[in-house]
C-alpha cells in the first residue's frame, strides 16, 4: 500500500465506566483515546497504510498522551500545540434496551479553537494521496468550518482523492449555522462520502421522501455534489444496545451493491463502528480498485469485527477482516 | 409529586464476585448495599419522590455505610440502631444455563433483631401518603411479623395507602410458621399487591388449580383480602440466567390489563428487577391516577431497565423509562 | 452540635491514575468528587453538623453524581443547575522526589458561570449560623468574586460567623486582575481566617519580610482586617511526595497557639488535607468554644488523618480524631 | 466414588486480557492454570473422585503455583521437577464474529522435555482404576509420545480403564511426526475415545468421506482399535464466539446414542469445555455403568455448564449438574 | 521434616477494601481466608510440614472455597460440616496514624456451634506430635472451651507436644466468662505458651507489676503452669500503620534469649504477623532442637517477612527465612 | 537535540503481580515491555532525542504489541521478525525486608536466536551519533556475542560514540563462556561505560582488591581499555527494597566527580533505574558536552525519579528532571 493518507480532526479523551456501570454511579473510568478521523487514521496504520494525523492539542500530559496513542498504531500526528483544554468524552456503555449515551465535554478545546492559516496544508498534503475528514468537525465552530473548506481547497487544488463522513450530530451544530447552510459546500470537494440517507435534509439540504429509493436519494446527491464517484451507506437492524444486524451499500453512480449482513449478537463496543468502516471503505477502494463490492465487503466486515473490540479504535488486522469475509466467523477458536 | 411515601425493611450488604466468578473462587467481592423495600425506596427517591425508610442497622461502619447508600440516592433514612451485624447476601451471577445463585447471611442480624414497640410509626407516617412493605420482612421472625402487624395498623388507622410485595422466600420462613399462617393477617391491610400466582397456596393459603385462569385467582385473593383494589404479576418467558421476556398483568378488579412484553437479550444484573417494577407501580399509580395501563407500562418499562444495571437499585430516571414505553429502544446511542 | 453551617463553592469531578500511574500513560481514572468548600462541607457532615454546600451544577448525569455524593456524606446541596459542564481536574499522585501534580480544567463549568442574584442568600442563610468560602471562588472569574462579596454582605448582615481559606492558587486567576486586588475587600467579613503567611503579599496586598515573626504577619492582618478573631496556619515540614511532619498555629489577637506535628511517614492522599484543616477548626471552634487550643489540636489530628484517606474528603469521625489527639496512633490493630 | 483415578499432561500458565481486550492492547493478563489432562483431574476432583495428575513442572513459584491450583480442588500432583519453564499460553477472548485465540508459548517447557524411564509407573498406577491421557502429550515431541507409550503398557498390564482424547491440535504437531505416524499405536491401548469425527484421517490414518454416517466413522475406528468399547464425539451448530449449540454422541459399539442438546445463549469462557464434558464422560460412565445415555447426557450438561465458568476448570459440582439435566435451567435465581 | 502437626481453630472470611479504603467508602472487598491457627497451618506447609487443621464451616460454597484455600498450601483439612454460617471479618488497613480496624462478624458460624463430642480427636492425634491452639477459640463460647480442654486432654495423653498462643482479643471474650476464668485450665497442658506480658493478669489471672523484668514475668508463669518449656513474647517499637521494629525474646525457664530486631519501614500487611511467628517458631523448635536461639531467629524473620505480604498468611518459605537470617535484606533484587 | 542515537538489545514482556502479591498467589499480572536497552532508546525518546532501536521479536501478537509500546514512546523500532517467541521476565515487586525477584523466561526468544549477518548496520548506523549496547546481549548466547562485536566493529568504524552499561547478571551467562571471556572485547569499542566496580573481575577480568579506592579501579580499566573516556558507577546505601539513598560518582580520566545524594523513601518500582541513569547520562553528556558534572547530576536525578514511576521505563520530561536537579523534590504539589 504505497498510498499516503492524511485525515484531519479531533482527538478526544473518552471517559467510560466498566462494567456497563451508568454514569451516575461511577466510581472509575476507562480511558480510551479516539474520534472519527483519528479512528479512521489509527485503522489505517494498523492495515499497514501510511497515514498522517492533522490535529491541534494543549501542551500538557493529555496531548502527549493522546499524541503517544496515536503513534502506537503506526500514526505519525502533524499537531498544533495550543490551548489548554483536551477534548473529552464521558460514554455510558448500554444494554440490552438501556440505550448508550455519549455526553460530550468539548468546548473550548485545543482542537475546536482552530483557525483558517494555523495549518500549512500545502506541506502536509505533500506527496500524499487521500485526505479524509468528517462533518464532526465542521459543526464545532465557524472557523474550523473555515479552516475545512481551507483544506479542502488546497486538497483538491494538489489532486489528492477526498473522502467524507456526514457524521451528523444534531446536538454539536451549535454556533448558529445549521448543518445544510455548511456542509453543502464541502461536500462538493469531495470524491467520496459515507452518509445516512436519513440526514439527506438536515445535513445536505437535499428533501427526499420517505417512499425513495436509496437509489433516488444517492442520485440527487450525485446530481447537487457532481466530483463524487463513491457513496456509502451503513444499516442496523433489528438493533437494541447488545446485538444487531448490520449491513451496507455502495452506489458507484451507476449500480448499487449491497454487502453481505453480519448478525452480531454480542456488542462488546459500539463507539467507532462508522470510522472502522470508512477505514475499511478507503483501504478497500485503494486496495482493490477492480471491485467495489470486494471494497465494500472489506469495509462491512472491519466494522462487523469493531463491535467486538473494546475502545475507539478498530484493532483488526487485514488477515482478520479476510477470514471473516471468507467465512470464518467466531465459532472457531484459533490456536 | 407531592405524595410522601415510607417503605420499612431490611437493608443487606451484596458481595458478588465479579466477572461471572463462582463464590467457590472468589477472590474479590463488589460492594452493593440492597434490600427489598430499600432498592424500592431508592427507586422512588431517583424518581423525584420524598420517601423515607425506616430500617435497623449496627452502629458501625457497615451501617453507617449502607445509610449513607440510601442518602446518596436522596431517601432519608430512619434508622434503629442496635445489635452489631448487617446483614450479608452474597450473589454470585449466572450465565446462560447456569442459575444465578444467592446465599443469604442474615441471621442475628441489627434488622433480624427488631421488636414491636421499638419504632414510633405514628410519628413516621405522619404527613406520609403511601407505605411498601414485602414478605421477607415478616418471613425473618415472629417479632418482625409482629411488628409488621404494628405497622400496618398505624398505617391503616392513619389513612396511607398501603401496598405489599409478597416476596415468597420458602429458605427465609424458618422460625417454625409457614407464610400461609402469618401472611393473610398483614396482606388484608393492603390496598394494592404484587405477588406471583404460584405462591397463592404457601403464602397466602388460597388454593388454585394449575388450569385456573390468572383472573380467577385474584378473584379469589380479593374475596379474602377485601381492601384490595389492584393486583399485579409479573411474568417471565424463555428465559435462562442471561435472556428473557417479561411482562406483567394488573387486575383492578374488574379487567385484568396486560403490558407490553420486553425481550432482555443481554442480562447485566437481575437482581432487583421485582423491586424496580413495585416502584415502577407506585409511582405509576400515583403519578397517572386515571390510567392503570399506564402506571402498569411504567412499571415493566421501570423492571426491564433495571435488568441492565448492576447492583440492586433501579438508576433509571422518569426520563429513561417514559423514552423506553415511547419506543426508544437500546438501539441508537444518545449523543 | 446544634449549629447550622452553609459552604459555597465548585464540586469537582477529581480523575486520578491509580497506583502512581503518570497522566501520560493513564488508561483509567479513578473518580472522586472534591473542591475545598464541599471537602469542608462534607467533613463537618461527616462530624454530625447540619450543613448545607451552595454550588452550580450542569443538569447532566455528572451533575448529579456530585450532588448524589454530597448527599451520601448528609450534606444537604443546594445547587442552581445550568451551564454543560462540570469541572475537572486530573491529579497525578507523586511519590519520594516526584511531586504530585494537578491539572485544572475547569474554565466555563457551571459553577465558573455562576454570578449576581442568581443565588437566594437570604433564604439560604435564614437560621443558619456559620458561613465558609475559599479564595478559589474569586479566583474563576470577577462575577464570582462579585457573588462572593454579596454572599459576605448577606452573611455579614444576617450575623453568620464567616471563615475563610485564602487558598491561594497562582495559576486559576486569569481574569485580569490580581488576588491582592479583589481578596482584601472579601476578607474584611471574616471572622477566621486560614491563610499561608507566604501569601500576604501576592494574596492580601500585605507586604511582609522574610525575617518577620510570624505573630508580626497575624497582627498586620489582624489591623487591616479588623474583624478578624482567629487566624490560623498550617506547616509542614521535611516533606517529600510521600511523607512530611504537619502542624499548625492559631494566633487569637493575643496568643499565638502552637499545635502537636505528626510525622506522617506514609502518605495515601493529600489532596484535602488543608480542608480537613479548616473542617476541624470550624468544629473545634463550635464543640470548645473555651480553648482554641483544643480546637487548633482537633484541626491538626483531622488533617493528619486525612493524609490517610483516599480521594478529597476527609472520612475521619469525631471518635476516631479525638482518640488521636489523645495519643493513639497507627500502632495497634483496633478489633 | 470409590474409583481412583490418575490423569497425565502438561499444566500450563494461561495468560488473558481481561474484558474482551485483544492481545495488541493488553495491560494486564488474568493468570489461570490449566491443560487438558489438568482440567480432566480437577473436576474429577470437584465431583469427589480420588484423583491424581502426573506432570513435571520446573522447581521455581510458577511450578509450586501450578501445584497449589491443582491441590486446591482436591487433585494430589505427582510432579517431576526439572527444567526452568513453566510452559504458558495467551488466550484473547472471542466476541461473535471475532474468533477466539490461542497463542501457545510452551516450547522447551518443563514437562516437554519429560523422558521415558522418568516416572515409575507401576508406583503411579498401583491401586488405581482409570487413566486418562490426550494426544497433545503425544503432540509434543518424540520422547513424550514414547513415555506415552509407556504408560500406555503398564497402564494396560495392570487392567487399569484407559480412555484418551484425541485433542488434534496441528500447530502443535511439530517435531518431524504427523499425528497419523504416532496416535494409533497408543490409541490401540484405549477403552474410551473422545474424538472429532473430522480428524479420523490426519489424527488415526483412518480415511472416511464427507456423506459417511457417524456410526460407519465409529466402526471403523473400532474395527482398527478393538479393545474400544465407547467412542464418543462433541459437537458445535450455529456457533459464534458468543453464542452456540452443543450436544454430544456416544457409540458403545452397538447403538449411537444422542444427547440433549443445549442452546449456550452467552459464553463467559469457552476454554476447557472438551475436558469438561471428559470428566463427565468419565464420571458418568463409573458412576452409571448401567446408563451409557445418562453417562453421556451427565458429560454434555458438564460441558455446557462449563462454558459460563472463567477459566479452565469446570468448577460445577455433581448437584448442579444434575439440576441441569433434570431441567433446572439458568432462568430462576437459586436462594 | 518428619513431625506430624494438628492445629486447631477457625477460619474466616476476611473482606477487605483494597488500596487503603475506609469501610464507609468501601465499593469492593478483597477476599482472603484466615484464622489464627489456621495462619499457623498454612505457614507450617510451605515450610514443607505436614499439617492437620481441625475446623467446622458451613456445608456451602464459602466453607468449600476455606478449604480449597487450605489444601492449596498442602494442609490437610478436617472439618466438621454444620451450620449455614462461614465467620466473617471485615479488615480495614490503616496508614501512618490511621490504625487499622478489625470488625468481626463471626457471632453463630459453624465453628462456634462446635461442642464437645464432635470432634474424634484419638484418630486425629493418632501419628502426630504436635498440637497448636489459641486463646481465641476459647474465647468464643462455654462449649468451645470445654471442646479445647477435651482435645488437650486427649492430646496431652498421647503424648503430644502442644503449644498455644493466647491471642488476648478482650472484645471476643462476651459469653459471661473472663479469659482468667479459662484460660489457666488450658495452658497448663502447654509446653510451648505465645503471650503478651501486658495480658498477664486479665488473661492467665497471674497479677505483675509493670517494673517487673518480663524474666518475673514468666518465672511466674512458669511457677503456676509447671508443664511450660518454652515461654515466647513479640515486641513492637516506634509503630505506627505502615512501620515499626520488631523483635522477641524466648525464655527456656534460664535463660531470656533476645532476637535480632528488623526495621519493617513500609508494612504491607500486618494481619498475621503473630501467627507467622508462632509458625516460625514450631517450626524452629523441631527442626533446629539444639539452639532456641535459632528457633527464635527463625519465628522473627519469618514474622518480619509476613508483614511484607498480602492476605493473613506467610507465603514465606524457609529459604527465603534463612535468606533473611543471614543477613540478605530486600536491599538487592533476586535474578 | 540533533544526534541520533540507536540502541541494540531484547524487549520483553514483564508480567508483575499488583499490588505486592507474591508470583506464588498471582492471580493476575499487570503487563509492562521492557529491557535494558529499550528502556535507554525510550527514556531518550521522551527527552526528545531522535532514537532507533534495534531488535527481533516474533511475527505475532505479542511482537507487534512491544513494537507498538516502543513507538508509542517516540521510538523508531527497526525489528527482525523471527521465531516464535517474545522473552518474558515475571517481577514480583519486593516491599521492605523481602527482596524484589525477577525470574527470567527469555529461553530461545526471537532475540536469543539472532545471529551475525541478520543486521544490516551499515545502513542503520548511517548518519546516526551514538551507538548503545549492554552486556546483557552478550551474555544470551555466543552468536549474539558475535553479533554485538559485529555491531561494534561497523559503529566503530563510522566513527560513533559508543556506550555500554556492563550489567552484570551472572545467571544469564550459561553458554559455557564466562563474562570475563567475552566482555573485553567488546568494552575495547567504548567511549563511555557504566560499571558497578564490584564486577571488574567477574565481568572484565581485571582483578582488584577490596581496599582500592574507585579512582584506582576507574585506572586499571582505562589502562586495558584504552578508548574509554567516561567511565560511571551508581551506589545504593541503606537499601531495603522499599527505600534507599542513591548516588553516582563519574570519572572522567582525570577527575571523579561525585553526585549529590537522593533519599528515595518510597519506592514504586526500582526496575530500570539503571537504565534511567544511563539513558540520563547519555543525554547529559550530549546536551552539556561542557559540564559532565551537570550529565551526572542529570543522570542521577533521572534515575531517582524512574524509582517513583511504574513499569521499566522512565517517564521523566527534561523539565521534571531539572526541576529536580534545582532543588523542586516531591514536597509540594505542582497545580
Amino acid at each position: 500500500m504505497s498510498k499516503r493518507i492524511i485525515t484531519f480532526g479531533e482527538i478526544l479523551l473518552r471517559l467510560s465506566p466498566p462494567n456497563h456501570s451508568k454514569l451516575y454511579k461511577a466510581k472509575s473510568f476507562e480511558a480510551h483515546y479516539g474520534g472519527a478521523e483519528a479512528n479512521v487514521a489509527a485503522s489505517l496504520a494498523l492495515f499497514g497504510c501510511d497515514v498522517k494525523f492533522v490535529t491541534a492539542v494543549p501542551d500538557n500530559e493529555l496531548g502527549d498522551s493522546a499524541l503517544s496513542e496515536l503513534r502506537s498504531y503506526g500514526v505519525e500526528p502533524i499537531a498544533v500545540k495550543q490551548g489548554n483544554r483536551l477534548g473529552v468524552y464521558y460514554f455510558e456503555q448500554g444494554a440490552s434496551e438501556r440505550p448508550g449515551k455519549v455526553l460530550y465535554d468539548r468546548t473550548s478545546s485545543s482542537f475546536a479553537n482552530l483557525k483558517k492559516g494555523m495549518i500549512d496544508w500545502e506541506t502536509i498534503f505533500k506527496d500524499s494521496d487521500w485526505f479524509h475528514w468528517s462533518g464532526i468537525n465542521a459543526s464545532l465552530s465557524q472557523d474550523l468550518a473555515e479552516l475545512c473548506k481551507e483544506a479542502l481547497e488546497v486538497a483538491s487544488k494538489m489532486g489528492l482523492t477526498i473522502s467524507a463522513d456526514l457524521n451528523y450530530r444534531p446536538t454539536l451544530w451549535n454556533y448558529g449555522k445549521n448543518a445544510s447552510e455548511i456542509m453543502p459546500e464541502l461536500v462538493q470537494y469531495c470524491d467520496v462520502l459515507l452518509g445516512g440517507t436519513d440526514d439527506s435534509e438536515k445535513c445536505l439540504g437535499i428533501k427526499i421522501n420517505p417512499s425513495e429509493t436509496i437509489e433516488n436519494v444517492f442520485t440527487k446527491w450525485k446530481q447537487q455534489f457532481s466530483k463524487l464517484k463513491t457513496i456509502v451507506s451503513t444499516m442496523r437492524y433489528d438493533a437494541n444496545a447488545s446485538s444487531n444486524i448490520i449491513g451496507a451499500v455502495l452506489w458507484d453512480g451507476t449500480n448499487l451493491l449491497k454487502s453481505k449482513e453480519y448478525n452480531i449478537t454480542h456488542i462488546i463496543d459500539r463507539i467507532g463502528a462508522g470510522d472502522a468502516f470508512m477505514a475499511g471503505l478507503i483501504y478497500g477502494l485503494i486496495a482493490y480498485p477492480d471491485s467495489n463490492q470486494v471494497a465494500l465487503e472489506y469495509a462491512v466486515a472491519a466494522s462487523c469485527l469493531k463491535h467486538s473490540i473494546p475502545g475507539d479504535v478498530n484493532l483488526s488486522t487485514v488477515n482478520e477482516i479476510i477470514a471473516l469475509i471468507n467465512g470464518a466467523g467466531g465459532g472457531r477458536v484459533i490456536r
